[in-house]
């Protein structure tokens, strides 16, 4: 069985270096647009051929979406209208209503399995795949009923193999919670080294000089590249200005406790802050 | 040459590991009004005596204040009224400006050094101390002017000692500069922690097999305890509510891009953010 890989990336390399580390799958055939990632790909063993879009389609049994949201969106019917009705596709995307929603009608939308792992970390590019990556964490697979059973049981496998759990829920119920969970934590986290960055603007010396670990983990997802981000961030606008709206009331709670010095409340808020380990 | 250490958590016990592993220093001698952490404390040879208040500044050569800045501004003049004219002082409190102002008409200030180890972490208590917490770290020096040439020496020995890096600034600069890169670090994660846990309340379930690694970076500092926390935004109240205006415009404009769907300036708001690598 022949796996083709469209995106090389972080999420796309280690998926392939997590199914080779356990011999599943005989040939990994792989597109990126982008040509050193392409070449790197090949230099790490993700995949071992670089091919067109049209013979990755005809070569693979299993077809794995590992690319920007907005362009899964793109490239979903696209295939489906293509393949065979033994290929099975998946996507790895962050956001999942939308792509589902751009093939619910499609005749083949039955050979697609939505899925997210997750697993991603501030660093892209094959050069940061591994083989473990997904090992113990979480899988979420959206509107599975929609997908063939031998599609699904496939998808699992590759999963299970890799050692992830699944979950199963609506694409709509997946975007809801993961703005909160993941996209929010972005975008605290964009915003944070912004102003911190426009605050010491003239200042490279002295920030250098002050900051700690703790600006560091909080701006951790700040290294996070647009490519990825933006095209997320549109997809689940809604949710995402929602569950901005939820912190930034929070923030401005803490903020008029703080001015009028309600310390008793923060001392509250901070302990019930502390429940998240 | 005695050291007294009031405090033996994390700081304090570091900064008694870190100088222990160097040898420098004779006895160590140490008060801390939790129980456990003073029994702790000897466990982990932090200290060989825990004594009276009296006794340890009878005692030591050097005091070091890393208790909670509330306690540290209520304590340092207490101390500076009993000490002897060759006893030096020094504290670690995350604020420096209120501490400094406290004893700046004392007739003993110039024996006080006001410092900030950058080398916090979200755990506290001597569990956490380890001998290297310190290394290649910066400290910071506050109205170090105002302190006697031999007690600023001898201060900067003692982090020398663990491989620090000095910074001189005034209190006021001090207090300014942390309330963007710590201060506020910490009020973020505490309001994302806060509205994480509102909004999964009754779904704690859903909220474990959602959360990932980012989340977890985020809101790492939002298991830091109140007993630490709240004394510091008290103490850097007016500069952290600035710091905080800031930074809610910062996140209103990321929203208003996002609901005018202007996508290019958010384009351009994350390669800002990612900066600061």
């Amino acid at each position: 069985m022949n796996i083709g890989i469209i995106g090389l990336g972080l999420i796309g390399g280690s998926i392939s270096l997590g199914l080779r580390k356990y011999n599943f799958g005989d040939k990994f055939l792989g597109i990126d647009s982008n040509k050193e990632n392409a070449i790197h790909a090949i230099k790490l063993g993700i995949v071992d051929k670089i091919i067109s879009f049209q013979d990755l389609i005809l070569q693979s049994s299993v077809i794995i979406l590992s690319i920007p949201v907005d362009r899964i969106k793109k490239i979903l019917p696209i295939i489906l209208n293509k393949i065979s009705n033994d290929t099975i596709i998946l996507d790895t995307g962050s956001t999942k209503y939308e792509i589902c929603n751009s093939v619910y009608s499609h005749p083949k939308r039955s050979r697609f399995v939505a899925t997210h792992p997750i697993a991603g970390v501030e660093n892209s590019g094959p050069e940061y795949a591994h083989s473990d990556l997904f090992h113990k964490k979480n899988c979420i697979l959206c509107d599975s009923e929609l997908s063939d059973p031998d599609a699904l049981f496939l998808v699992e496998k590759i999963y299970s193999i890799m050692d992830m759990r699944m979950i199963y829920i609506t694409s709509k119920e997946h975007d809801f919670y993961i703005s909160y969970v993941s996209h929010l934590p972005h975008v605290v986290s964009f915003s944070l080294a912004s102003t911190v960055l426009e605050k010491f603007k003239n200042k490279k010396k002295i920030f250098n000089n002050m900051r700690g670990s703790g600006l560091d983990s909080t701006t951790r997802l700040a290294k996070s590249k647009t490519e990825t981000w933006l095209p997320i961030f549109i997809s689940n606008k809604n949710n995402l200005i929602q569950a901005m709206d939820v912190y930034i009331d929070h923030l401005k709670i803490f903020r008029k406790y703080l001015r009028k010095k309600e310390f008793h409340q923060i001392d509250r808020y901070i302990k019930k802050a502390n429940d998240i380990k």
